[in-house]
């Protein structure tokens, strides 16, 4: 419980009415001052205020109900934009963000072994272009990447792929740049993604999206804010062990992680063991695209695979299902790719091993971002705290 | 975002007093004054208000510090009382609860083999009986019970051993006692008991309580706040599968969920199997007493069995540390009575199951609230509820 002062009530009323102008296009005065119970005059003022700043603009009239026609107002939509980076671990992208999750610029640069201060240098290089070219008005970074992540003061934890471990990237960043910066799990990106700029339902409040690509991890809406628990770590589930006798290593330094199940690096170790297996002989490497077409082509032994670890994941949803009880649960990452057949394998296994009167009204979908999750995740975050996007400057 | 008003910030002002000196006892009006930026003035006039209510009291003098002695103010423990039933499998329990968790009166019904109707006219008797003998004000109805329940609207949508389904039990003990009834999951409420009476450092806001008696459940502590999910039913791991090949059928219908593997039923049960295997006739039926006799006592074959129950105890903790990353787990629930090495056995195997870096700040430790954890918790919930607790009448 906090005192409530003057200035916070000012500042307050400022954000709810850029937000309801921001949620609802094509707004006139008096509309904003009926939905947000604010007089005309404090409505009229703060509009005044925000449009001599640039974040808002009249549009023209709208349809009269007697008197005169009302002018109508919008958000300007490039107004302010985010830079946003997407840290994967095999190449790094970047891109120029508006507030309506729309991409101005985009860029990107494969890091193959590319790690340590080297990886931080093409960082900096993709940032610096995207400044370059930008002729927004840039107002933030939002970073998504892989592995522990404390956003609170931005320091990478450890990114086993980069070599990254207590990285303070997100004070190295403000230094060099002079914005202020969002570093986050690319998971618990792309969740913020999914949540702002993928779901119809915008009156959700509760998600779960998981990301299983290379590595596997969830991120957890809770009251349209993303939860990470004690230490940045809610939805680390990828190391979570599923199979204690006979699990493969995993890069965590234990056997068994769902990621040595269910990621496409698992799916790829065992297509490759099958084919080697098969033709007694070492065979050129099999890339997710080749899994991709055998799959769709209905080769048995491929759907096996990929079906097997689309079990695995089910497990891992039923053990998400009982402990948050949230029913929008949304898949990303590349294998996604595998569609339908392999999210019904997920939500029978779900349906298997969970509460049936939990299960009925779970919903398991995939993501309607692409492969542009995690880049859309680190500037909704950004985007989704107004108070820092529209701070008077 | 909601418009602030002048009534919103004197209510807002009213509870940070009652806060301030519910927190700290033996204050003056300066040091509210001072601890809550208000002004004296207003600390007075809600001190008055709070006097006249009989919510505070002047207890004596303090030391000074220059000028006049200052007047020491104090929370009247007894000044609200809630009632608080727990309905647990084999009897109910009722308790009249002041505002620090203290019970001033309690009484227990056996309810083997009673359900529906006549399980409701019991807790009618127990809180009847209650409110003849206590001579504190009532404020509340807080009442923990098994399954799956619907606090919003008080509903109890299952509780198989009471055979309750889609009970309205909130509106209908509102109506018969013309007070506010709060009806939470057991566990759920065996979480809140802790986190306000049993928890020693009162700044830990995320709590994991996992109840393990004759069922299995948790209940989610989230910003100092229960967290229940799109539909109450966060912390339902009870029925989260673990072991498909070869498990025990469940009451929930499904096969080998956790409460199959770890409940005390699931103990009892492997218990009379074994002795009846051994001794190849029907034993007396072995009750938990003799389980934790044996136990202690060095029986082999009873401690595998404890000892295995705490593994895929283990097992649970291990998804529920990806899920959340909350470091604080507490477990209660008839289990506990195996102590030390059952949690040995069970931080064992989250150590096992979970990310390192993740299990290492985790703490997994026994409540303090013994078998009053879900009493305590049912009043909980309405203690810290300032608003509804401290509401002028």
């Amino acid at each position: 419980v906090q005192k409530a002062t003057r200035q916070h009530t000012k500042e307050q009323n400022r954000i709810l009415v850029l937000r309801t102008i921001f949620d609802r296009q094509n707004m006139s005065r008096a509309e904003i001052a009926r939905i947000t119970h604010l007089t005309r005059t404090t409505v009229s003022d703060i509009v005044s205020e925000l449009i001599k700043e640039g974040l808002v603009r009249e549009i023209g009239l709208g349809s009269s109900i007697g008197g005169k026609s009302p002018i109508l107002l919008s958000l300007i939509d490039d107004s302010r934009c985010i830079l946003s980076l997407d840290l994967a671990y095999n190449r790094f992208s970047g891109a120029v963000v508006n507030l309506r999750g729309q991409i101005k610029e985009y860029t990107t640069i494969p890091i193959n072994d590319t790690n340590g201060e080297e990886a931080l240098k093409v960082a900096y290089e993709i940032l610096d272009q995207l400044i370059k070219s930008s002729k927004q008005t840039l107002v933030g970074i939002g970073i998504g990447a892989p592995g522990l992540i404390n956003t609170q003061n931005g320091y990478i934890i450890n990114a086993v792929n980069l070599d990254w471990q207590n990285l303070p990237l997100g004070s190295i960043l403000t230094e060099r740049y002079h914005l202020p910066v969002y570093v986050l799990n690319d998971c618990q990106a792309a969740a913020m993604g999914e949540l702002i700029y993928g779901m119809q339902d915008q009156t959700v409040d509760n998600l779960i999206v998981i990301r299983a690509g290379h590595g596997i991890g969830a991120g957890i809406i809770i009251n349209r804010k993303l939860f990470q628990g004690d230490n940045s770590g809610a939805g680390e589930i990828g190391h979570v062990v599923y199979m204690r006798e006979g699990g493969l290593p995993c890069r965590c330094g234990n056997f068994g992680c769902l990621e040595t199940l269910a990621s496409v690096r698992a799916v790829l170790q065992r297509a490759q063991l099958m084919s080697e297996t098969t033709f007694s002989e070492k065979s050129t490497p099999i890339t997710l695209e080749n899994l991709e077409q055998a799959f769709f082509a209905g080769d048995n032994a491929i759907r096996q695979i990929v079906l097997e670890a689309g079990r695995y994941l089910g497990m891992a949803v039923a053990n998400l299902v009982g402990a948050y009880n949230i029913h929008h649960i949304i898949f990303t990452g590349e294998m996604t790719r595998f569609g339908e057949p392999w999210l019904d394998a997920i939500r029978e296994t779900m349906g298997q091993y969970a509460l049936p009167k939990l299960v009925q009204d779970t919903i398991v979908q995939i993501g309607r971002l692409g492969d542009k999750d995690v880049m859309l995740g680190a500037s909704a975050l950004m985007a989704s705290s107004y108070q820092l996007l529209f701070t008077k400057n």
